[in-house]
């Protein structure tokens, strides 16, 4: 039975990966033991943190005065240790509210300094990605969220600020091509394009850090986790060696310019099908549209079981949008096949109501 | 090849828990996906959730008033969260010290509020379970590890205080029978005898939260996690699917009361092997001897290399001490079968230099 996994997040991963994980489990590297009761000080450990560490430095050609990091507690942590570790009480840092994760990340930052939001797409509902106008040197840091799961509103480009740019980029990372160095710290929890739900990316320029007068425990200041190569505590072990068993897969079909190919014709096609279906509508139009998470709607809302339905008839799972919103999502991340794609897109052109 | 893992964390789980942990990586639930792919809010993770968290009540007898967390950053996150949600800043919380994981907790507390240290094993080198003495009702709390894995040593008994005790657990937790009411907080890295590096169990009396003045990221927030039943953000999915199977076996094997019985027999198997061998020696005495991780040393200790080759030979891997003392640490959880225990007894008790 072949499913098609549409969920947002945990989300499909490579195949491959599925039975690497499962024989690891079973007999890690020929150790006889299972990677679930190895010590993280083992050798076979650090070399999987290693690799994983330098698997990411490669496919998104990270600059050498960038660290990268591994850690826990999901982007929703990172809201707040990002301000904490670069906001000091009287500083004031930018950000984008771009829907309900930039709206997240502004709450918790406002804890540690003043917050001010220079652009929004509140007004449009969360349906487009706003333009950033005006002048930014002055602000701290300026913060977006490049890809946004729940409203599909994605930026087509990093915008350009004269100030150091954060990017939680939890739901487009290693989707396409990506300039490290626009950014000066970049954090996403992996359970999308990178790996299973437990453990956060985070890619932070060095020279931005130390700078704060706050008192930071030991475990929140980026520093610590530099010092210690991101396990000064345990680690979560397994879901960093899932992580890179599909950092591996990844390289192996063309790297991040790949997954970009292979996710413009998925989600090109998906759009088209809901383009053409005058049943369906889409909120999210042109260039703001998420080649990730693609949302759509019924224009009668009375039909939405009877699609849903249909799509389960086609084994197309997790097509529900979310509850926030409603109506229909269909995450199409790296992992996903183009067959995939196909089978929920023949769903949609199938569908007379 | 049956190899004995004598890791002190992340440590040995039994063997029905990797086949079933791999199973669901291939087709979890018959669903034909995968646990590693499928959402947190879906309904089959949902129950896992739930079911893992009711069976961490009913082996330990968990009362009404007390919530069940997981959460994830390890016990050096509880380190600091305790006191952040427990501790106005001019309040005093008194440690016991007994060794390098109380240590760091009490350096994490102190980011908080005022720390007394009322007992301390600094004096025998961390090789005893020190008494406490006087007064505690004026403290906001008391805090205790358990079980100190590098040093070997382990209270007996825990100790009655007249304020709200704390206990890090992270080493001995379901080894033994355990009076929660005791307790106002424990906490616990799931990495020993619960499961998997990657989420850590939490257990609260409720009524002791949302006291502190403090102004608390919404993460960091005890209340958080408890209104969103530890799903407020992503949780570690497969780390705690792996402990709710772990829990399972623990429950098919005569839950906490049937884990003492086994780990006292083992534990005595082996430091009778080692104090009858005169070749090697104990720093831990008596009462005071952890059930959990036996250290021991080589009198000679150019005799160090040769007793680790043994090891080896009897397939005894993770044997070495922890860094920072030297000499030799045999970690054995729940999880170490009996006749492991017996292999590396053997290879004491034929030591000769």
């Amino acid at each position: 039975m072949n499913i098609h996994n549409f969920y947002a997040g945990p989300a499909i991963l490579p195949k491959q990966v599925f039975q690497k994980s499962a024989d690891a489990i079973l007999n890690f590297n020929d150790s006889g033991l299972s990677i679930l009761e190895i010590s993280h000080r083992s050798k076979d450990f650090v070399e999987v943190m290693e690799k994983t560490n330098s698997m990411v430095k490669e496919l998104l050609s990270v600059p050498e005065d960038y660290e990268v990091l591994f850690l826990t507690g999901g982007a929703s942590s990172q809201f707040y240790m990002t301000s904490m570790n670069l906001l000091n009480n009287d500083d004031t840092a930018a950000f984008v509210d771009t829907g309900t994760w930039s709206t997240k990340a502004i709450k918790e930052a406002k804890h540690f300094g003043n917050i001010e939001v220079i652009a929004s797409s509140a007004d449009t509902g969360y349906t487009t990605i706003p333009t950033i106008d005006g002048e930014t040197k002055d602000f701290k840091f300026v913060h977006i969220t490049t890809n946004n799961t729940i409203y599909g509103t994605q930026y087509a480009n990093i915008p350009s600020v004269n100030a150091p740019l954060i990017g939680d980029m939890s739901s487009d990372i290693f989707s396409r091509p990506l300039d490290v160095s626009k950014f000066d710290l970049i954090y996403a929890g992996a359970q999308k394009n990178l790996g299973p739900a437990g453990v956060t990316l985070v890619i932070v320029k060095k020279d931005i850090l130390g700078k704060v007068d706050r008192d930071i425990p030991t475990m929140l200041d980026y520093n610590t986790h530099i010092k210690k190569g991101s396990s000064f505590n345990t680690p979560p072990v397994f879901p960093i060696f899932v992580s890179m068993l599909s950092l591996e897969w990844l390289k192996e079909n063309g790297g991040v310019a790949g997954a970009e190919k292979r996710n413009l014709e998925k989600s090109s096609l998906l759009y088209k099908a809901i383009d053409d279906n005058d049943l369906f509508n889409t909120p999210v139009q042109g260039a703001d549209r998420s080649k990730m998470n693609v949302v759509f709607k019924l224009n009668d809302d009375g039909l939405e079981d009877a699609f849903l339905a249909a799509a389960a008839s086609a084994n197309c799972v997790g097509v529900k949008g979310h509850r926030s919103v409603g109506g229909f999502r269909a995450s199409i991340y790296n992992a996903m096949e183009k067959a995939s794609v196909e089978a929920l897109a023949n769903v949609i052109n199938d569908f007379k109501g």
